[in-house]
């Protein structure tokens, strides 16, 4: 059996270097691609590339993002700048034909290695004694939590990444859907994928960009371009429910930050990640 | 007059993209060149690529290191990825000659942008009313700070860095510098540059890392490579002191997190950054 995930993020070898990919209208949200999907493809083939070396997965991955990303076929090229013995650096570029002409996406650089399992032994007592974990955000239990499945059929049909997740939002910041943000600047919940598909480090980089944008949050609905998106993969997560966590500080300067962070249902944080994302200019604020 | 950054992190351009540099020896710390300072001096050629661009700050910029640079020769190498009319995407490569071959040292991908004013108004209403900024870290006045320069002289012959900076570091998270680290992970403290240059955006690259790694207030003494480092720079600084804080939350998985925020003296928030260090590994733990 495959899972959705797979199978819409697959890649296929073409020559030295270059994969075949095909952006699925799955995982549309509003205008465009999602980006962590989008990440997740380039990731794949950047994981294709370093087959042979004996480490998979994306312990550190940044995405710019170049233009928006749409349905459809995708060419990823890579190039690995390092392979080392327990971790590689690799660049890679997803970019689309659009009429006639190849239009870069989005441009990654990678680290690949291995990441350990949740509160494996550091393997030596110096470095164990020195273990601390961000704690898990506190949820409501998954019961209590609003499912986005739920949403209003026109909500459903601009976002059809919603029925890739199996995503229950705290309602304590799920007011913006009923036109009532919380202000907070905070977007959190219980997700797992539709299909139970179970999390790994590389679905991680779906995980930490599929929750609605803090913007929302912030009252602020429209759509808030993303200029930058980093992602540590941090321990392997078990399989079961992630709490996810989206949150932002600061919003000056025409920019806000929002950082991500991933616990698996075992408790330990699997995966942080911070994007810098623009706020709309003066001409195209919701009124 | 020149500043001893902006003469330190010069570029001189030799063909298309391609620019020359001299990493200097007294921005070493340790074993190696301080990753801040080399990303600086890469962000300098990707600034002088777009010199006629209009738009000249590092908006965002992420650095994935390669190997330890050593002071000397290097070259940097940028491709423009994409050239906006208010940001642009740039990637660059510095490496050097070692033994004759080219090696890479980081590899950047970078937004160079506008970066408005602390508290510049968003010009918008809307915008305006969702202003928040992350408050400047309460630390101790100046005067009862640790000055770094007055580190024994074993420290700095290590660290010619210190020298480059007028760093007063918070007395609650300085006492691994006496055997007594807090145990905390956070270091902290008042910092300018020591000739008193003005920070700009570009010159925060080097402020996010100059500081000694969190990992000294954990009790870790050693190196901790970093993986990747990416600097958002927020908003422009006025000219003075300014606060830093490093902090970490989760050491596990062989890694931690290195989150940095900095503020200008009129106590606006103008960088954040991260970066992804690894732990030491087993057989090198100090004892």
């Amino acid at each position: 059996m495959t899972f959705e995930l797979d199978r819409t993020a697959a890649v296929t070898h073409q020559v030295d270097g270059v994969y075949a990919a095909h952006l699925d209208a799955g995982w549309v949200v509003g205008g465009g691609v999602n980006g962590g999907y989008v990440l997740a493809v380039a990731a794949a083939a950047i994981r294709a590339e370093l087959a042979d070396a004996g480490h998979t997965d994306p312990v550190s991955t940044s995405g710019y993002y170049l233009s928006p990303s749409v349905p459809g076929p995708a060419i990823v090229r890579t190039r690995v700048l390092r392979r080392g013995g327990r971790r590689s650096t690799v660049a890679a570029t997803l970019s689309q034909l659009h009429e006639g002409v190849e239009v870069d996406r989005v441009t990654v650089l990678a680290v690949v290695g291995t990441v350990d399992a949740g509160g494996a032994p550091a393997g030596d007592p110096a470095v164990e004694a020195l273990r601390r974990e961000l704690p898990p955000v506190a949820l409501p239990p998954i019961e209590e939590c609003v499912r986005t499945a739920d949403a209003p059929d026109d909500v459903r049909r601009t976002a059809p990444l919603l029925q890739r997740l199996d995503l229950r939002l705290d309602p304590a910041c799920a007011g913006w859907a009923v036109g009532r943000p919380s202000g907070a600047g905070v977007v959190q919940g219980w997700l797992r994928l539709a299909d139970h598909r179970p999390p790994d480090p590389w679905s991680l980089l779906v995980v930490v960009d599929a929750l609605p944008p803090v913007s929302f949050d912030l009252g602020l609905p429209g759509w808030a371009p993303t200029v930058e998106l980093t992602v540590h993969v941090r321990q392997r997560p078990v399989d079961g429910w992630l709490r996810v966590r989206h949150a932002t500080r600061t919003v000056a300067g025409g920019s806000f930050e929002e950082d991500c962070e991933v616990w698996d249902e075992a408790g330990h944080l699997v995966a942080q990640s911070r994007q810098l994302a623009l706020l709309p200019r003066a001409s195209k604020v919701p009124s």
